[in-house]
């Protein structure tokens, strides 16, 4: 992560306004036809002007290989370490479903699955049931009541659901019920620490009513349970970056993330276009001297396999670039959170085109547009995501010298 | 830091011979006019060769976005973490101004700052009073006695200055006496350990007498003092990396850092050029294997916001050049210890252009010159400065291979 001490430190509350724009799942692949990847194809005059100006390079989301979700490889590009910060599993994927945990609530992934007449999993998928399939068997476990708790839960993507448990004395430590393996019975719900005694509880009583309302619900007649966890508190940014910031984003997991990190929430609606985004940032611009804005569709089309409207997509957020360039910020990023390019259908592991624009103190470099192989010799070079925030600060003169 | 655990384990004491020319602050932007940096504007025919035939890339100095003093970065370069060292400010500040700190003595920064009647701080920066006005605060400060300790002071820039205790019984384990804030009282200097109550109490009775002799000298009319701190106690470049060290500098701090990790320092004059510089080295070459040799001109014209006077001095370096290469070093690396571009007149995290030339075992790549462009694409990529012994050390064949 970045480090944090060093920020409290050297962080000061005056200085240049950033703006971090991102593309989800911005890198590609190159297309057979042509052998230019999404964001090469895309015509794209006014990111090319800023990439021949600035600096450019490639962000590595996580670690070399690994190829993140969305919640993990924004926390990095937040400067924090889903590991190091011990954000749960079950909190990623509630604030991917836009289910708020709060720091007395527990929130865990789901599976739905499927087990034979004498309980024991044959299936940890549940056939990988359609998602709308899933939903149907969610709506009968929200008939499920344990008294003394709240249960919310929501629909993930397929088998995969979350649930969120609000009550009084909840304790995060539960140990996750999937053995990870067919031909075992789910496990019992077991405290990891001896406080989680009675949440452990209350998940095995709810679990045990989910299975008996799933009863010939096959291929989804059973729940496993894992990845329990509550608001992991991090520090917010105010504290660390003596920033005052802003998100602006539509898809709910991502104001999630923002607000675990201190962000003011802007209202959004959910069918803003970028240039609405954009706009949206004009708006409340003389307010936060740094602003997240969140760009969904890039990755969805990335994810459909759609090559050419993952370009159509990257060619509207130029179109309305203008409008944030009117702001005149100091510090203006473009990058994505991880790549998704559109022949992998997926998120993918490769290193994020990643533009940096900040007049009087960005190094120029010889990129001549903005893509993956101009990016390979930028002033940038290969970074980590988590080192995304110290240089914005840099670059926008609120850092001190370190040491004399 | 280097891992100096498998640096111990690895490095031979026979092998290459080894210089280490650091021009301080050697890394800059662009100016207008022809949108060159200083290093791309000097005319460097030598290094332009040495950069063809050998390995260049680009050093970060401590981390990406963090721009640092000549202190820490210079134990980056030699493969220390100033953090993971605790080489603390206040040791890192005295030896920014030649004040020896030896492992009885304690050092401390100093900020002037003024308090109103009720002794509440109104501003810890003296109204960042100017930098000749402070020596004036410092010659009354210089008449405080204390029994039983000797007490150096020297200035810093504007309100900062050093503090260093010489005596029996001192204890690096002080805490800061700056609240950090305004609208408070300076805080009582407190032990962070027992066994540091008499320091405490020393530096107490010190800043009761300082209040005193500053009294009506607004807006200097009291002191905060922080980051306390004694001889750090490096491991040394003999035992860690094997090596038969020496240092030529001018300035006192690199004579100070060099020192602290066990370099001979050879005695130089202060009115010596780098060519006198480069004699020095070539007078002792045969006793030692590896030699830093330091140019300050870079960083100070840098700083003067002075860029023709900044290329001249890499033009008077690369022309003197010639005497270094005639001891046929097996590597020689030439770099900075951060940049200081002459458009910031400041140190910044821009990272430096690094040459390795090691005939026969550097990996030569594309580059043309020496300059922070052509840095972009080389062999030796961007690196972390920690790094760089190791580096060197492998070029000289001084590294055994690990493992099996």
């Amino acid at each position: 992560m970045a480090n944090f001490e060093l920020m409290r430190e050297l962080a000061r509350a005056e200085g240049g306004k950033i703006i971090l724009l991102v593309m989800d799942g911005l890198g590609g692949l190159p297309r057979d036809s042509d052998h230019q990847t999404e964001l090469e194809a895309a015509n794209t005059p006014n990111m090319d002007q800023l990439a021949r100006e600035g600096s450019v390079g490639l962000s590595i989301p996580i670690a070399r290989g690994i190829a993140p979700g969305s919640g993990p490889a924004h926390l990095a590009m937040f400067g924090y370490d889903a590991i190091e910060h011990n954000v749960g599993r079950g909190v990623l994927s509630a604030f991917g479903v836009g289910v708020p945990v709060g720091e007395h609530d527990v929130a865990a992934r789901g599976n739905f699955a499927t087990v034979d007449a004498s309980g024991i999993i044959t299936d940890r998928r549940a056939g990988r049931i359609s998602t709308e399939k899933a939903a149907e068997r969610l709506e009968l476990l929200k008939t499920i009541k344990i008294p003394g708790v709240e249960i919310e839960l929501a629909s993930e993507k397929e088998y995969r659901f979350v649930m969120a448990m609000r009550g009084d004395g909840l304790s995060p430590h539960v140990l996750d019920t999937d053995p990870q393996v067919t031909g075992k019975h789910p496990l019992s719900a077991e405290p990891g620490v001896p406080k989680a005694r009675h949440t452990a509880d209350l998940v095995n009583q709810w679990i045990a009513e989910a299975a008996k309302v799933l009863k010939g619900q096959e291929p989804a007649n059973m729940v496993l349970m894992r990845g329990f966890a509550s608001d992991p508190k991090l520090p917010k940014f105010q504290d660390v970056y003596k920033l005052n910031p802003a998100c602006v984003a539509v898809y709910p997991m991502y104001k999630g993330v923002s607000q675990l990190v201190g962000m003011d929430i802007i209202a959004t609606k959910s069918e803003d276009t970028p240039a609405d985004e954009f706009r949206r940032v004009a708006d409340v611009w003389s307010k936060y001297d740094f602003i997240f804005c969140h760009v969904k569709a890039t990755d969805s089309r990335g994810e459909d396999g759609d090559f050419d409207a993952k370009v159509a997509v990257i060619e509207t957020v130029d179109k309305a670039l203008p409008t944030l360039l009117d702001l005149k910020p100091d510090v203006l990023i473009i990058t994505g959170d991880h790549s998704t390019p559109a022949t992998f259908k997926a998120h993918t592991w490769h290193p994020v085109p990643t533009l940096l624009y900040a007049p009087g103190t960005h190094m120029p470099d010889r990129a001549q547009s903005f893509g993956e192989r101009e990016c390979m010799g930028g002033a940038l070079g290969q970074f980590y995501a988590v080192d995304l925030m110290p240089m914005a600060l840099a670059h926008a003169r609120r850092l001190e010298k370190y040491g004399a």
